[in-house]
């Protein structure tokens, strides 16, 4: 058996800048950490390389030995640089971004969309991934500013789904908006305020499709520019006194109630 | 102008033993961090004491004028301790515990309540519990061995809404769903593999109420006992690719769809 590679190694030093936006930027590569995660990755053919620990590579022998990719063992402590968890599955895959062009949602608009402006937390960014997968969406835009997607807690979060669906990792929002309008698609708002309810907009129509949905800020919400170029504002209704709802939970709501009005 | 208070005052250290459960329970009492929190908890009547720096009693000069509660000037080193934020906003109430007999569930059945088995984040702790709030649930129960509902992180993701609706802390939760079933209520245990979708679930008047919807861990969600006990195991029905839902975001669904059943 191969000595496993060391934190110096030049492969294992190359792979820890990607934990880092500027080195994921530079290397076109992003990680993705954990047993689910890379079972995606090679899964979807989106891993060009595995590092392991040697228990690791124990534990999840058949997984590796059908990879089709380079696994390289790394010692406990190398995979711990690899790592953005408190407690590192030392099992971690490197895989090229998988940045679609803003474009595609123009040109062939998904039933379901979802775009992100100024999400700042990358849990909230993986967690919204997950969920647009569950409801069937096609495409997540990502706003200029946002969270990274790529970035390790982000991945984690989307518990796989990341690796289901197309990305658009950085994309000004505004113009995008205008041109996916024009496509045909309707472009709705979250906002609290929003002069629609969700149930109305079922009942109206308004989710049948293609459906585009902005989300925006955790604290601030969407501003006011983004959300008057959408067609409507659309409120999740309150029956409680809570002022608003956590912005994963109010876009699950939404999407959930899009899957069930697309039937 | 007093003199601010150094972490070494006494009220200061009682105060910060209160970020560790131990030093909650020992007290009866927790800290609400932030502006919103402390308005909350003020317009609750829930707070007896609110510490705050020099400048954050300046930036909220009328809300403290009003508190009718003590007000303590702190040191910015003293309002850290007592912060488990990594941007402490230098403003902290000091509330007794707001922990609410299980037994109430039993007595008086709201029409909505939710309990959570085996919750581990403190950060969905207070998401469910903002979500509940926002969709009219009257009570949320933790389960014993859940995150504690009056920690830092679960009070502040809850944004104000702890103070909106009953909390029961720590109960045993099989028997306490044997007792509500009795009492008439629906119990309806979350579960990816549920023989109930949640849109059916709501046609057939599952959802009417009284409910007592059951949550349970993040990773491992209901154990198999505790789902055996409820009337019906509901899914929430997914057209993509994911495997499951984020806790919180399916906990949003389905508490929202409640909400929208019982009109």
């Amino acid at each position: 058996m191969t000595e496993p590679l060391t934190a110096r190694n030049s492969r294992v030093a190359a792979a820890r800048k990607l934990t880092r936006r500027a080195g994921r930027d530079a290397a076109g590569l992003f990680l993705a950490e954990g047993r689910q995660a890379v079972v995606e990755a090679l899964e979807a053919g989106a891993a060009v390389e595995v590092f392991a620990t040697v228990a690791a590579a124990a534990q999840h022998e058949a997984l590796l030995a059908a990879a089709g990719v380079p696994v390289r063992l790394v010692t406990v402590e190398a995979a711990a640089g690899l790592s953005e968890t408190a407690t590192p599955q030392g099992l971690v895959a490197v895989c090229p971004l998988r940045d679609v062009p803003a474009s595609s949602l123009v040109t062939a608009p998904p039933q379901l969309a979802v775009a992100l402006a100024e999400l700042n937390d990358p849990g909230n960014a993986g967690t919204v991934l997950r969920t647009a997968d569950a409801c069937g969406a096609g495409t997540v835009v990502f706003g200029a500013g946002s969270a990274d997607p790529f970035q390790g807690k982000a991945v984690r979060s989307s518990a796989g789904s990341l690796f289901h669906l197309d990305v658009v990792r950085s994309a000004p929002l505004v113009p995008l908006v205008a041109d996916v309008r024009a496509a045909g698609v309707t472009v709705l708002a979250a906002a609290g305020d929003g002069e629609v309810g969700l149930d109305r907009a079922g009942d109206d129509g308004l989710l049948a499709g293609p459906v585009l949905w902005l989300f925006g800020n955790e604290a601030r919400g969407l501003d006011d520019e983004l959300a008057g170029l959408a067609d409507h504002r659309v409120r999740v209704p309150m029956r409680g006194r809570a002022e608003s709802l956590n912005l994963a939970v109010a876009a699950g709501i939404c999407l959930y109630a899009t899957q069930l009005a697309q039937g």
